[in-house]
């Protein structure tokens, strides 16, 4: 599907591949200043030796149109247009450097980028794998869809209202007693927190978070010129917040069960405790509960949210951990007035969720089938736990600590010595082994690592797990 | 599905709505402030004559629980919460206020809302018609759809790598050559507005648009902080540009194909023009062309991205248009740096698009399908326009003028008179008829309306001019 030097023709294959650049650059598909992938990737790319991807560039740049930064790469020189067309163009690279948003963690848009390619042992992907979706059954599914020409338009601003009345019942199972006007159907719990960030806060409010936290390795309220402050688990709750908050607006995020990063899952005291300070403090909280339907064991911890009775809590949920995350959608339970709010801002944003994908989710969660499927994947995700605290046991006893899972996808691997910093993650990439390091969820943290036994096959569990074993004894 | 009373129940139904209310308000689902819906509304959803909706709210009122306010309805009393549980709430309002994102116009929050409701004569809406949409064929493609595992994970930064490759095919017939890797999937065109606000833009920056414009309809840059400049078709538009745009970034937004909402189309020396302006001046364009493919007569004019050797121009599409807007799928066009850029704060905002949607999409433009449905569907605008344009000609002539519509979904009609304000758009809708007024586009225009011919049925056209017709002479 991508482009490939041809065989047949009666150019060579690093003459063609010279033009292919060449092109590009005369377009302006890569403009000035535009990093070229690694001649690594380029060579799989297009099925050559990294020797012929040498030649090609080490020619063009002999020509002007490329030029190599020691350390960085191979860029599109400066003075290429020039060169070529003797024209100008947008300096791009100004644009996105004095632009708003924050761009993503060096670490993180690597992770984004490797798990594309199939030779990568996924080590900390937070996702089913999958052989653990429901594939097949979604494909089923699809073909006793009947579509109504109405629900496929333009959405209403809250989402489709028969998902929305299918989660009212849902809802009731987590002890949340809530109404259609009470939901708003979202592209994903991640979409929730950038419409909470630019729909219910002013620029310099206080986004408290447990520490680590997986709002530090996403940038919703940080980009939006939010200040992000941990609160410590043994600390004055109370005290703290009081004194933080001060006259600034406040906003407490939270994951109370099966945490991201850590899988640790509050008590109901800790609950009680948070929701009456905050409530008292008039503290709206985040509660995202994501991974709820992922515990190993029934729990007997109250959502916040079913705790509720002053419109303080803003309840996120999803289908990504349990169904499918390609589908893009979950939801927020709060009070009408916000949810008017954050409905309008999403309508300006993107005019709504797919409509395919909430006709999907409403099917399975009124059918049964979503039920049936969530029984047996806890089971699987078990399986897979087990396996991955085996290998633990035999392996990094004398390295690292950690906690038995008690569901969802993680175990937080804490080593002894501080040893997870980038180098680390750098190194085990090298050896096609791509892991969560500690500090994309707090900045501080160089002992940590996220393992997910949620995506890689047993043997790639096993493989990458031998890798990070070998690397640090 | 939403709460009805219970005509078998031992409280009479006043009581119950009662019951209902303060249940609402104790468990803060309506929050301190929250405006009630309409008594015209309320009566509707639960099925009971306005007098007893009447009395029920002056019941709640004589308890302090709701208050009315002159002219604007009526609302959760400020001492609703201390009447009921002597406990505080957050000021939900207040964070509403202070926060970032633009709330939408209020015509527009009643365009939104008004065009959920069945017995609404829909006028202006940009959309296809139930009647228009292929739904059954949509279906049954559904049936035939074999579904890959790892396609329905979380999905690459820049979207489906199989629909961006078949885009690259599709796009040619545009006179654009382009590669997957220089292409992002977006959920439609206004993620991409909303994306290129916060990720290529430093606050302050000047968008220069045509006038009027879609752009003012919505707040993607409004809401980022950027100014937005009307540009007029019969200046001297380089020196307008120079001036204007001084030492601030800018960027040039337009629609040169069927413009919205005027339906115009510029000319091949006009696109030339605008396209070697900008490339002088180094101002970036966004180029949206969802409308394209709904041309009457195949144009001659080029779109502004095939005239690009510079990487100098955003190209924006979509199938919201042409296929189904419940698709959520639009795909933006660019330099690789650009579209690097874009896809890391997409993969911050919702990780993506509906995968469904998408293969969905990638399997109508590889089959074909999309393009019969289109040569269809460009039949039937064509004899809706014509229909419109006869009750024009029948009835509106000697207070109106307009041209004829070349293609996609809107007559533009200029009112000779002053007289398309707010109050007219208010005395249309209590008639149940909903119109795109002049001013949403071009805040001083009080001559316009935007007529959609795709929507409303027919019958509804003809019912939804003479209600016009009537208010005006």
């Amino acid at each position: 599907m991508h482009w490939k030097p041809d065989r047949k023709s009666h150019l060579t294959i690093h003459e063609q591949i010279k033009e292919w650049m060449r092109t590009r650059i005369e377009r302006g598909d890569w403009t000035v200043g535009t990093k070229l992938p690694t001649q690594r990737k380029l060579a799989a790319q297009f099925e050559v030796n990294r020797s012929t991807i040498n030649l090609a560039l080490d020619e063009l740049k002999a020509d002007g149109l490329l030029e190599s930064r020691v350390g960085s790469g191979t860029f599109v020189a400066n003075n290429s247009w020039n060169v070529l067309l003797n024209k100008s163009q947008p300096n791009w690279q100004q644009h996105i450097d004095a632009s708003i948003h924050k761009p993503n963690y060096h670490t993180i848009q690597l992770i984004n980028e490797y798990e594309q390619y199939d030779h990568i042992i996924r080590l900390g992907t937070g996702e089913l794998s999958p052989e653990l979706l429901p594939t097949k059954q979604i494909e089923r599914s699809l073909k006793s869809l009947s579509l109504d020409s109405r629900a496929i338009g333009y959405s209403e601003p809250q989402g489709s209202n028969k998902l929305r009345s299918v989660l009212c019942e849902y809802l009731k199972k987590r002890g949340i007693d809530t109404a259609p006007e009470n939901i708003l159907i979202v592209s994903g719990a991640i979409q929730a927190l950038q419409l909470i960030a630019i729909g219910l806060l002013e620029e310099g409010a206080i986004i408290f978070q447990e520490n680590p936290s997986y709002l530090n390795s996403i940038h919703p309220f940080q980009s939006a010129g939010m200040r992000m402050m941990p609160i410590q688990r043994d600390g004055n709750l109370t005290e703290t917040l009081r004194i933080a908050k001060r006259r600034k607006q406040s906003l407490f995020y939270c994951v109370p069960t099966l945490q991201n990063p850590t899988g640790r899952n509050w008590t109901s005291e800790e609950r009680q405790i948070l929701y009456e300070t905050c409530a008292q403090l008039q503290i709206p909280i985040i509660e995202d509960d994501v991974y709820h339907e992922l515990l190993f064991e029934q729990s007997s911890s109250p959502s916040l949210k079913s705790l509720d009775r002053s419109g303080q809590v803003l309840y996120v949920g999803s289908v990504s951990k349990t169904l499918s995350p390609g589908l893009r959608i979950g939801w927020v339970v709060a009070p009408e007035p916000v949810i008017q709010r954050l409905a309008d801002i999403k309508m300006q944003s993107d005019y709504g969720s797919s409509a395919f994908s909430q006709e999907i989710v409403a099917h399975w969660l009124s059918s049964g089938i979503y039920e049936s499927h969530i029984l047996q994947l806890r089971e699987q995700l078990k399986i897979r736990a087990l396996f991955v605290e085996k290998i633990l046991e035999e392996q990094f006893k004398s390295v690292a600590t950690w906690e038995k899972s008690e569901g969802g996808f993680y175990i937080w691997i804490r080593f002894n010595e501080p040893i997870v910093n980038k180098a680390m993650f750098l190194n085990l990439l090298k050896k096609n082994v791509l892991i969560n390091p500690g500090y994309i969820y707090d900045t501080t943290d160089i002992h940590h690592i996220r393992v997910s036994y949620a995506y890689a096959s047993l043997e790639e569990l096993k493989e990458g797990l031998n890798c990070i074993i070998e690397l640090v004894c």
